[in-house]
């Protein structure tokens, strides 16, 4: 297997040598071992061991659903929901979400986040993050909760990781109650992350450790 | 009661007028209605109603216990902790944490933060910034929590709210294997926040998340 420049510079940043070993991946959920063969400054070459199914991966697809947030707020969303095992960022337009938040570039950089953070936490997937919609075209599979402030519900009593698991947060300023309800109406849960009012880029990080800590 | 200019500016930013109601809190847990009487550039005055005790807090302390941060991070760490309800938050000098992190004009930044992030989140209470300390001279009252990766302890089957709380998160490369094990010596509890690697800056998040979701 042969790397290309960005690559190549991971190795000489993690101050690999020809002759080392390292695990790489395919984004999709397959891992190797692998040795160096060659190192330069533009391209290595590597060899590779037999293909395993990744480790750090949830029974069924994570998906964080997230409102357009102001300035660059979704970088560290996009970032820590890696980190915390998400496989999908779906952006989402919300009544309270300026749909001009987001351009084609912001879109390639907040995907060049998620690989950077899958790297960087070891994990065999990268989320694809993905165009925005809007809230009402959302559609999942499984089970979606929605992270709202003083709701009864508790995620970890209704976490079920026999089908996929979906979570959504909205923008600064909230959902509006008529986006919660038609939410509540196709069946997703309300569940509590606190009486405390967060922030919306605290919200999907708070409610996503909740899941990691309740675990499968 | 009298508001220097600091606190004007903050209900200029909120666009509130003269006559308008809005609720104090003194920082301690008590909290009241307040109707606004004069409001110039440097000042305002406010008549209060009865004192009330703090909604929003949790019945015993919340202490987030955290290892200095590289740069700013603390900042977001703080920010974040404070709205999800945490009482003080003590910096823990650890083997792999640099003592020259901080100084004492980022302690006071730290503390403004606090401040800042508990106005937002509508707390009673501003949580207290504590200077750093030796993490083997940290001592807990209740329950200590410490997150590991790959550990089978699950924070919603050990949270116990008839006591305090306490999380404690490592530095950039962790706590030391012999630091975790002196944690645990001393009876603290390792819990999971899942099968992967977060930064630094993400546990405390995730795993304050985790207590805000299971509630008391």
């Amino acid at each position: 297997m042969t790397l290309g420049p960005r690559e190549a510079r991971h190795l000489h940043v993690l101050r690999l040598r020809v002759g080392d070993v390292l695990r790489v991946f395919d984004g999709q959920g397959a891992e190797a071992g692998a040795e160096i063969m060659e190192l330069e400054a533009g391209h290595a070459v590597l060899i590779l061991g037999a293909a395993v199914s990744g480790a750090a991966e949830t029974p069924f697809p994570l998906t964080l659903a997230v409102a357009l947030l102001k300035g660059d707020k979704l970088s560290d969303v996009v970032r820590a929901a890696t980190e915390l095992g998400v496989a999908r960022v779906q952006l989402l337009v919300t009544a309270r979400a300026d749909a001009r938040e987001i351009g084609a570039q912001k879109l390639m950089r907040l995907q060049r986040v998620a690989e950077e953070a899958s790297k960087q936490s070891r994990r065999a997937v990268v989320p694809e993050v993905l165009t925005p919609i809007a809230l009402a075209d959302f559609c999942w599979d499984g089970q979606l909760f929605v992270a709202q402030p003083g709701s009864a519900g508790r995620i970890m009593n209704l976490l079920d990781w026999s089908a996929p698991v979906n979570v959504l947060t909205g923008p600064e300023g909230g959902l509006t109650d008529a986006e919660v309800a038609g939410l509540i109406e196709r069946g997703a849960y309300e569940v509590t992350l606190g009486p405390r009012i967060l922030r919306a880029e605290t919200a999907p990080v708070a409610l996503l450790g909740a899941i990691a800590a309740a675990g499968e």
